[in-house]
């Protein structure tokens, strides 16, 4: 029997209420010129569907430019939104090469050694970051769309990627975790295809920049921590990447003895690259000094340990690294078997942050150039990137913070720079690739701590503490939640807090109480605005929020708490009670069938404490929503009103507004 | 790097938009008796924290009361708040009881049949639900504070902890199953006291009634087909509840020939019941006709069964059902080993849309008799009963939504009502459950089926219809779920519309473009009112939702698609250019540091377009952390306006308002 619940639960309202005729005190008294609350016009049901499908998911309008166009002009235009280098190329000229191949060339520099140390961070060998590093910006050149981004391996995505496939396969050596990287890498790519062909990219928008903020941070600290292998030279070391483990490692080491030549290396060349990296900071136009700073680490320190032979001294060196260009791996992906479904979820996971990384980075450069950024096309193309990648032995790749930043304040123009890297890392690995076997070890984790370091934002993270502390407590949970247990913690707990926020953004609506301010017939928040004053008789609560079930009932009892709350403090100071409330909707954009019934159910309960409620502003859903429903004959249309203004002249003490 | 995000970004565009005073045409024309937008007045951090923290939780004040009394009168207090039976106890007289003896004993004779037969939805042995009906209400009526509701076992619970528990344990006549199902019972209990005493009771409200109306439908319609084993006498029927293999049952037996003893007398008095029910509809005073109908039924069908001896005809009956009270089974319930997990899970789901149903029907009577309902005190009664209930031989009660509606027709007027239901339940479990045996499973079936007839609300789903289509897509999914594949897929649709419901609402904000209605200084969307004219170089558009990292971009792309558009529009019927966007910023309620950096991109972006950014009426919170951010100081002071008509007087064409 659960027609209780809608079983002329509008009829017995309309009943009750038509049975017993309220005062109406000033209702002979409409003023002239009132405007009454517009219906909108009426849209078939298709209408409204298209209307709202595209504003969901094509409300960027992708395909505006198609419409009035010739065939093989729409042709062409395209083969320009899936490879944008035919439309940027055509006005492509060699000043804007000039700077493409500054930029590409500093990246480049940049990016060999970051390369050969981040694919430790996976558990990979060094040539498949380098052979990334070819293959992606290649690719991403001419799909993409942001003209800043330098594409490659990342740190935390690196990270990322090697915590989970040790979960996995804890014996990294195998043949099969390395299959099982290309697998996660083409999943990685397939999601991140999907995510932009079925227009789901604002997915990427539920981890919120707070989370983000924590979570780079927090992975940024547990690389460094990492490093602390390399640098001090330390033999058994924890698989763990929790800072208690690592720190535990570090000190049950201690007794051993470090390694003193190793330590003298990374502490040397680290304090170099730090301090190039502060003259940078200090002097913007000389960023290219922080840039090259670790190409000279490793040419410096490659040099001296072949000379002075300190291998043999237990400093730890790359030792091997293949040399030549990508070998195809397509049949090492996991199709089927055992470890597809881990491959899968891997690639899910590290796509999704890759993702994310590299849509902050274009949209940053973006508005600072101010071009736009189709964050779906995007995800095609470093789908795209990743799936071809996944196929010529190539891990995750996305765009990189340092270098991004680098190939901008290097001058880049289009994504040519991309190509020119990609041209220097080919060249690389085939000729000089050899040279970095006598690299040593201390020297890439100083490259890695110096690198990572940038991920550590204070000056957002005070930001956060300062604008929202909501979103202070998110940051905080995720770094901390990276630091004390691990990156996929972390993540989850930033996930879950950016959920716990939209939730109760959902559940808990603002109200608020107006007053009318003096001189005007303008009404505001009293907690705002002190001057603002209540009007005898009324009391005038505005819903800040459209009305769904997940706020409904919550809404009708604040509303109701509201009233109870202000007689009580009106009958103390003997001001006159309470006999109309006013309900500004002006906030509230929808309202569904839950909210239609809590609505009734505010009304039958005014009913029973004698108060009138009164409707301002419903815009043009709610308005359309409650002739559907009938409640608006129930309310009665002459209780519908354009503005509180309205409602107040209408209904309330002469004199207060008209 | 990625101080992109926030390194001097404020500063930066200080920086920019300073160095390029724009044209001010009015800034001197200041009106008289303006109002300044004002910031609240100053929280600390934990004032703040623990306003927001009451609002969610304790949004309903339940300690209020508690505040300036004496301890012997908090305890007493305390005591009616664990116990509402000592404080309405108290006023409690004879007037009342006799409105409650009615009703216990009518809602008792339905209660009974409906109990046997609701225990085979289960899969369980008839007296078990009897023993859930004398032990539950009992405890209800201590605890709940509803007045109308009527516990006890019901179908839709029944079925859906059957089909769980089978999943698990196929064999349902082995001792696991019904220890798995007291398992169940004592977590679904534990789930509900835990959701209460947390404070978490809105989680339920996740659950939209659109959903509910839909999921209510198809677990009537499953139920209902479930009934045609015993209604045609079918022996080898489907465990599968889907209408296919249902329905491929019922006609692959029409073969071996239905029993047509059976089908008569089931025919026959679901004949009767229906005839009642309907009478009781068009006459609301006889509603007793259709409340007593069951106990009818199994009377006269029992006794002619026993005369006729059908039984041995192939009529299925009874055959054995236990005497004597509740048998303790707390050492039946798995603390430990394999089905722990399982009865975790189980009781988790069948808790949560026991009380799901509990809530609903509590709130809707609450409302008719307008007296206030704790939901999360409620869940903690609801709770304590079910894991009382576990204890005590009984599986998962909760309200009722048939024998609440007879409760309340009967004239109920408090819990008390469930005592005298119990009473009789724990007269018939002493003395007459054997008579039970010869009862036909036909009849069973009959009473079921007139019992879940009305779980349909036909009504209910036009009204969704009528009044928003994605809540009629939400009900007709969870519909389809249930009836074509299982409950549990039923309820999983049901719960992922709902949130994919209020993630669209979060991440695809409505913005509107406002004009100003002539002879007024209001400023009304242009869609809803036609009349309302936009105002010549100036665009203002309203944004109707917090901003938030689900929907910063969006919003920022969606003003900046609204500029493009109207200037579009505008060049082409040659109007001025837009100089000047107002952002109308007051339903704004709220804004997180995405939202912060969101508007200083469109500051960028609109900086490049030489558009001036004025905003309108930004909130308490708004303006605080436009503040912190030091950015309302980028945007400039004398830019935000306390409303849409200030603005324009001040820097709009002169004349248009002032």
């Amino acid at each position: 029997m659960s027609q209780v619940f809608s079983d002329g639960v509008v009829a017995r309202a309309t009943e009750e209420i038509n049975s017993n005729p309220p005062s109406r005190r000033h209702a002979e008294n409409i003023l002239p010129h009132r405007h009454k609350v517009a219906s909108p016009p009426r849209q078939t049901l298709f209408q409204e569907f298209k209307q709202n499908f595209n504003e969901t998911f094509f409300s960027d309008d992708p395909f505006g430019k198609f419409k009035n166009q010739k065939g093989s002009r729409k042709f062409i235009l395209g083969l320009e939104s899936i490879f944008p280098i035919f439309e940027w190329g055509r006005g492509y000229n060699f000043k804007s090469f000039k700077g493409d191949l500054i930029a590409g060339l500093t990246i480049a520099s940049l990016c060999i050694p970051q390369d050969i140390a981040y694919a430790k961070l996976a558990n990979l060998e060094p040539q498949y970051a380098l052979y990334t590093s070819f293959v992606a910006p290649l690719v991403y050149a001419f799909m993409g769309s942001s003209r800043d981004i330098a594409i490659g391996p990342v740190a935390v995505v690196s990270l990322l990627l090697g915590t989970l496939l040790t979960d996995e396969i804890p014996n990294f050596k195998s043949h099969e975790y390395l299959r099982l990287a290309f697998t996660a890498t083409f999943f990685a790519g397939i999601t991140q295809m999907a995510l932009g062909l079925l227009r789901l990219g604002f997915l990427i928008d539920f981890l919120s920049h707070a989370a983000i903020v924590g979570f780079m941070a927090g992975a940024a600290v547990t690389i460094a921590l990492q490093q602390l292998k390399g640098f001090l030279g330390i033999k058994n070391f924890t698989k763990k990447t929790d800072i208690i483990s690592v720190m535990r490692s570090v000190f049950s080491a201690a007794h051993h003895g470090w390694n003193w030549e190793t330590i003298l290396i990374g502490v040397s060349f680290l304090a170099f690259l730090l301090t190039t990296k502060y003259i940078a900071k200090k002097k913007k136009n000389l960023f290219w000094v922080a840039a090259i700073s670790p190409m000279i680490c490793v040419i410096v320190s490659t040099f001296s340990v072949y000379i002075t032979r300190a291998d043999k001294k237990g400093v730890a060196i790359v030792k091997h690294i293949e040399d030549g260009v990508n070998p195809i791996s397509v049949d090492e992906i996991f199709f089927s078997g055992k470890y597809l479904s881990a491959g899968i979820r891997i690639g899910l996971i590290s796509g999704m942050v890759a993702l994310t990384e590299a849509v902050a980075i274009g949209r940053t450069f973006a508005a600072m150039k101010d071009y736009s950024l189709d964050g779906n096309r995007e995800m095609v193309a470093l789908g795209t990137m990743n799936v071809i990648g996944s196929m010529t032995s190539c891990y995750v790749a996305t765009g990189s913070f340092s270098r991004s930043a680098v190939n901008y304040m290097a001058g880049c123009k289009t994504a040519v720079s991309n190509i020119v890297m990609s041209i220097v890392l080919l060249l690389t690995l085939l000729v000089i690739t050899p040279l970095f076997k006598y690299t040593p070890n201390a020297v890439l984790a100083s490259i890695i701590i110096a690198a990572v370091m940038s991920l550590i934002d204070i000056k957002a993270a005070v930001l956060l503490w300062k604008v929202d502390k909501f979103d202070f407590l998110a940051c905080m949970g995720a770094f901390f939640g990276v630091i004390f247990k691990s990156v996929e913690i972390g993540l989850l707990i930033s996930v879950a807090i950016s959920f716990a926020k939209i939730l109760l953004q959902v559940t808990r609506p603002k109200t608020a109480v107006l007053g009318k301010l003096p001189g005007t017939s303008v009404y505001r928040n009293v907690l705002q605005y002190p001057k603002a004053a209540q009007v005898p008789g009324m009391l005038i609560v505005r819903v800040d929020s459209a009305i769904y079930f997940s706020n409904s009932n919550y809404i009708k009892d604040r509303i109701l708490k509201w009233l109870t709350d202000e007689e009580a403090q009106r009958t103390a100071s003997e001001f006159a009670s309470i006999q109309y409330l006013i309900v500004e909707m002006s906030p509230v954009t929808d309202i569904d069938t839950s909210g239609i019934h809590a609505l009734e159910d505010l009304l039958k309960s005014l009913k029973k404490k004698d108060v009138q409620l009164l409707v301002a502003n419903p815009g043009p859903i709610v308005i359309e929503k409650l002739h559907a429903s009938e409640l608006s004959g129930v309310i009665g249309e002459d209780k519908i009103f354009l503005t509180v203004g309205d409602a107040v002249a209408t209904f309330g003490p002469k004199g207060v507004d008209s």
